[in-house]
């Protein structure tokens, strides 16, 4: 993997950049769309590329360890033979499993044992583990086992939760340098920040990460309930010591407002359900502001889904039908919304990095910040 | 709307021919798939026309008086304009409701209560009413309001519920005929064959219906439940009677090879949500036969879903991955194997028309039923 560093923002720490993997080049700042289970949900593989334009998607290792299964994504050839999503492909590394399934997992130095939300079947994951797997399903980059630790959190689990995390890292370095990538491509692992919302554990961990010099650094254990001025502070400390020379990944972020913000404070990579599970429950994200669908003044507005949108549903179907089919549990109302989501997410971080390109972007964020979280 | 029977196989009774409506050609034999609310579940607008190849599309009064509601769709100048399908739609009456809904409804002489599924809300169907609504609807072909039969249905409730629906049809037809078509383009009334199972009550529905002189004609009250064999002999019974002239409609029918007997005996139109509703739960029709993609001999079989098909779908997506989809529910599984079987419906109907203008349909026909149930 290759970053290139085009431009920096004169007024914030905005950049603009190029990630280069064996799969194709990706344009930063991004937006990674969530394929948790190998699909990005109620969306094709050639919607993500011709009316999205997703550059790169994620997939989730402890979902796909469950379901296919690596005998699967094995005999597969990777995950891209499996879904035939043939631009990069991010892995997590289970890490936000063990905050999201708290109640039914158990952390203990070697690695965190849990029970399978499907089945209830016993998993141990280690950092080695979780290396190998992700060695088999093959994404373009893998990240490090780690801990998200919950909001709050106490200072002296969130210290012991960071250090456990560096010991593993450490780990997840020795195994994963230690061992080939499968399908002929190149892999590359980045480690993940954290020190929940305590900024010396954060500057901490930031320099930690920082001294492995792995090609990428993530930032985790942020979005998970903290007001957005503690996570802006915490991002500002870690992207202070992180190198520049190399991208920086906020993980599971956030709203548009979110995404914008983060991207002035230094950050290159972003991915989240926001887009999907919201559009879902018929929430649309526009330029203008935040529709929901399902409010009865849709009811006869027969007017185009977004008239500024960039993508075919846009001004294809009306925010009448649109309303009706997600009032009725349609199917097709998930598909219409999810496509318009994911859409404006990357259109407005492509216009981001149109705009620290051109210098102006602190001025357009400010702008547009005012008018993402309007609700029309 | 105008019928031009364009050719009759030599050794069958099946017809090739073609219906004309203000919104286009229909090529018939057809099968309409079922967009009961406004939308065929998990199929964009835009694939029942490229990927699919659908010429026309079935909606259901009941469900749209429901949702989105008369008012709505005035509003929006009819249902073409609602969901943006601009080829032919045809509307049911809600006379299947009268029997999928039994528990929750009332039959009298005047009409038909029900109970909204949604709500409990109460609502009262008459023939006049059905007419008013699907005038407000918009569908090129609107169906009179009618009872169709359980089975097995004592002879004595199915003569009583044909001689009702023959009175209902009366209502229906002075209704229709005294009102005009709402939003410029024509509409057309068809009647229903009733009378169960019983060969004279067949009969005598199918000269009452016959002598009415519509544009077109439906057989209802088959397909639910009975055995193929009796639907095939009131098919025959019915095509014998009505005019050959005009298109025949037989109401949710059925299986692949329901569909090819049933063209062998005259029918030119078909719906029913069978390819639909199978494929959410991971069945696929083939032309090699059935596929329950659920079933672990897929789960590593990297093959095209169906290298027969027609579909994008069929060669751009592998079986495994299809299964994955489908066992994780996710819903890009229904989307894929939706379109997936949709596309087979209408490729099997357009085939079969080839074959009807060859003149060999009947010896294809017999070729093609024994694949069709086999269980791959």
């Amino acid at each position: 993997m290759k970053f290139k560093l085009e431009a920096t923002d004169p007024k914030s720490n905005a950049r603009a950049g190029l990630v280069t993997t064996d799969h194709g080049t990706i344009e930063t700042p991004i937006f990674m769309p969530v394929g948790t289970a190998a699909a990005v949900k109620a969306v094709h593989k050639h919607e993500l590329i011709e009316d999205i334009k997703a550059q790169i998607i994620l997939g989730n290792t402890y979902h796909l360890y469950l379901r296919p299964g690596l005998d699967i994504l094995e005999k597969a050839g990777g995950l891209h033979s499996f879904n035939g999503f043939t631009r990069p492909q991010l892995t997590d590394s289970g890490g936000y499993q063990v905050y999201s399934l708290a109640d039914s997992r158990k952390i203990s130095e070697s690695g965190v044992s849990f029970k399978s939300h499907i089945d209830g079947m016993k998993l141990f994951f280690t950092p080695e583990r979780v290396m190998d797997i992700q060695r088999t399903i093959g994404a373009d980059i893998i990240m490090a086992f780690d801990e998200c630790t919950p909001y709050p959190c106490d200072y002296e689990y969130a210290k012991n939760s960071m250090e456990r995390t560096h010991r593993w890292l450490k780990r997840c370095c020795e195994r994963f340098d230690g061992t080939d990538a499968k399908y002929g491509y190149d892999q590359t692992l980045f480690p993940i920040v954290q020190g929940s919302t305590y900024t010396d554990l954060r500057k901490q961990s930031a320099e930690f990460i920082a001294s492995q010099n792995r090609e990428g650094n993530a930032i985790g254990g942020l979005s998970v309930g903290e007001p957005a001025e503690e996570m802006y502070a915490m991002t500002d400390v870690v992207t202070a010591i992180l190198p520049k020379d190399k991208p920086r990944y906020l993980m599971g972020v956030g709203t548009p407002v979110n995404i914008l913000e983060n991207i002035a404070l230094g950050i290159d990579m972003f991915d989240c359900v926001m887009p999907t599970r919201n559009a879902r429950n018929g929430m649309l994200f526009t330029s203008e502001g935040i529709i929901n669908i399902r409010n009865a003044k849709w009811q006869d507005d027969f007017s185009p889904i977004d008239p500024n949108g960039t993508s075919y549903v846009d001004s294809g179907y009306s925010k009448a039908y649109l309303r009706h089919l997600i009032i009725s549990k349609e199917i097709l109302g998930a598909q219409i919304a999810s496509i318009h989501n994911l859409a404006f997410y990357l259109w407005l971080v492509g216009e981001a990095r149109k705009h620290i390109i051109a210098g102006d972007f602190a001025s357009w964020k400010n702008t547009m910040v005012k008018k993402l979280d309007y609700r029309l």
